[in-house]
C-alpha cells in the first residue's frame, strides 16, 4: 500500500490511472477504522482496479463544542487494516493543505441538509459536502462507497454528486453492527462500559418501530411512540430525534405506505450516536 | 462545428478527449456573443487542441427582479460568430436539464462575493460559482477563460478551483472597448440612443480616476470622489458603487501602495453597467 500526503501527487496519480482506464473506488474515512469501514473497503476493492481509502478528520464538519479535538486518531493501526484488506492507496492529508489560509468555498445540499441530523449539527453537512467534493476531485473515483449507518450523508454525497454533474458511481454499504446489534461506530469507544451495555437498546427501538410496520401499522406517530418508549427503558440515554421519512427526500411521511426510513440520535451520556432502519410496509 | 444540447453527450465527448491526451479549452457564456467573446474564444482556440464554447442563460444567477426573462437571446447569430471563429464544440442545455425538479446543490465562494456586485445582486455570485462548476464538470476542460469586465467573477472562479482543487486553468483576458472607450457587453443593447452617448463617461471617469494615481496620489477617498464627480457629468448616470480594493482580497484598501482594482458599477437609465480598471502607482 503507498501513503500518499500531497494532494497534487494523489491527484496526478489518480489521473494518469483513469487516462490508463483503470477503474478507481474510493472510500473517504477520518481514521479510527473499524468493521463497518473494512466491509466497505472490500467491496471498494473487489469492485475495481484500484482502491483507494482516504482518512482526514475534517475540521469543518465539527461544530465548536464537538469532538473534533478528542476524536479518535490511531493511524498506525489503520495503516495495518488498510494493508490487511489489500487497499493500494491511503490518502492522509494535512489540514493546512486542505484548508490553506484564505480558504472560502463552501458546498451546500439545501433540502437534504435541513432535518434528521441538520436540525442539531449546524454546517455538518456542508462540511462534509465540500470534504467530500475536494477528495472526489483528488481521487477522482469511478465509484464511492459510503455506510448506510451515515443514511443522510450518503443521500446527500449522492445528491451533489447529480446535482453537480460528478460522473462518480455513489454506492451504499450496510451499516455494520456488533453482535448485540449496536451499529459499529468510532465514537462507541467514548462509552463507559454501564454505556456500552445500555447502548443496544438503541437497535433494539428501531427493530421495534420495524415490527410495527411489519403488523400493517400505518400512522408514523404510533411507529414514533413506541420507539421513543423503548429507548426510555434508560435512563441513560436521551433523545436527540425519532423521525420517520422518505429515503430519497428525507422529509416526514404522513402514512406509511412504502418503504420509509426510522432515523434516530441519541446521547448516552456525552456520546452522540445515530442509527436508522428501511422499513418496508407489509404488501 | 458541432452543437451539443445533452450533458451527458458533451460530458463523454470531453472525458474521451482527455483520455486521448487532448487539452481542452472552455469559454463559458451566457450568448449574445459580442467582440469580448470572441477575443476569449480566439485565445481558447490559440491555446488547446479543442475549444467548447457554452451558451446558457443560467436562471440562478439573476435576480428576482433582475433581467433573466429578457436578457438578450440571438442563438442563429451566435452560431454563425462561432463558426467565424473556428470553436469546435457548442454546449447548449436547456434549463431543466441543467436545474431540474430537486435540484438543491449551491456553491459559496465566501469572502469574494460579499463586496462589490455581490452587496448589490445578492445570490449572484451562488448562482455563477454554481453553474461553473457543473460546467466545468460537464466540459472537463484544461483551461478556462473570462473576461476582466466581470473582474470579481473572475477571482470568485479562480478561488473556486483552487479551493474546491479542481485542476482546471483559469485565465483571464482584457476587456474588450469599443472605440469611445465603452466596455462591450451584451447589456449595452438596452441604452437608448441618448443612454449610449452618456455611457464612455463610465470608462473615462476610470481613467480619471487612473491619472491621480499616476500623480502619486495615494489616498483612496481622492480617488473615488474624482471618479464619482466624473461620473456625476451626466444626469443619466446614477452610481452603485465605486470601489478602489485589493485585486486578490478585494477588500477595500486604505492607502494605494501597490496594484489596486478602481471598480465600478452604475446604471444608465434601467441598465446596469460594470467595469473597472487595474492600475499600478508611480515607482
Amino acid at each position: 500500500m503507498k501513503i500518499i500526503q500531497s494532494p497534487q501527487e494523489m491527484q496526478e496519480i489518480s489521473a494518469g490511472l483513469r487516462i490508463s482506464k483503470n477503474t478507481i473506488g474510493f472510500v473517504p474515512t477520518m481514521g479510527a477504522l473499524h468493521q463497518g469501514h473494512l466491509s466497505l473497503i472490500q467491496k471498494c476493492r473487489k469492485e475495481n482496479d484500484t482502491a483507494v481509502v482516504s482518512i482526514f478528520v475534517n475540521p469543518i464538519q465539527f461544530g465548536p463544542s464537538e469532538d473534533y479535538q478528542k476524536y479518535p486518531r490511531s493511524l498506525p493501526q489503520d495503516k495495518k487494516l488498510l494493508e490487511s484488506v489489500s487497499a493500494d492507496f491511503l490518502f492522509v492529508p494535512e489540514a493546512n493543505e486542505m484548508f490553506p489560509f484564505g480558504y472560502q468555498t463552501k458546498i451546500t445540499v439545501e433540502s437534504l441538509s435541513a432535518p434528521l441530523c441538520g436540525k442539531f449539527r449546524p454546517g455538518h453537512f456542508q462540511g462534509v459536502a465540500t470534504i467530500v467534493m475536494k477528495l472526489f476531485h483528488i481521487v477522482i473515483p469511478t465509484r464511492a462507497y459510503f455506510g448506510e449507518k451515515d443514511y443522510q450523508q450518503f443521500r446527500i454525497i449522492k445528491q451533489m454528486a447529480a446535482d453537480l454533474n460528478l460522473p462518480v458511481e455513489i454506492l451504499p454499504c450496510p451499516t455494520a453492527r456488533e453482535p448485540d446489534g449496536l451499529a459499529v461506530s468510532s465514537r462507541n469507544q467514548y462509552l463507559s462500559a454501564l454505556e456500552r451495555k445500555h447502548a443496544p437498546l438503541v437497535y433494539q427501538s428501531l427493530l421495534e418501530g420495524g415490527k410495527l410496520v411489519e403488523k400493517k401499522e400505518k400512522k408514523p406517530e404510533v411507529i414514533r411512540t413506541a420507539v421513543i418508549k423503548k429507548l426510555q427503558e434508560s435512563s441513560l440515554i436521551s433523545i436527540e430525534y425519532v423521525e420517520i421519512v422518505h429515503p430519497e427526500t428525507l422529509v416526514p411521511v404522513r402514512e406509511i405506505d412504502e418503504t420509509v426510513l426510522l432515523a434516530l440520535a441519541v446521547r448516552i451520556g456525552k456520546t452522540r450516536l445515530i442509527d436508522n432502519l428501511m422499513i418496508q410496509p407489509a404488501s
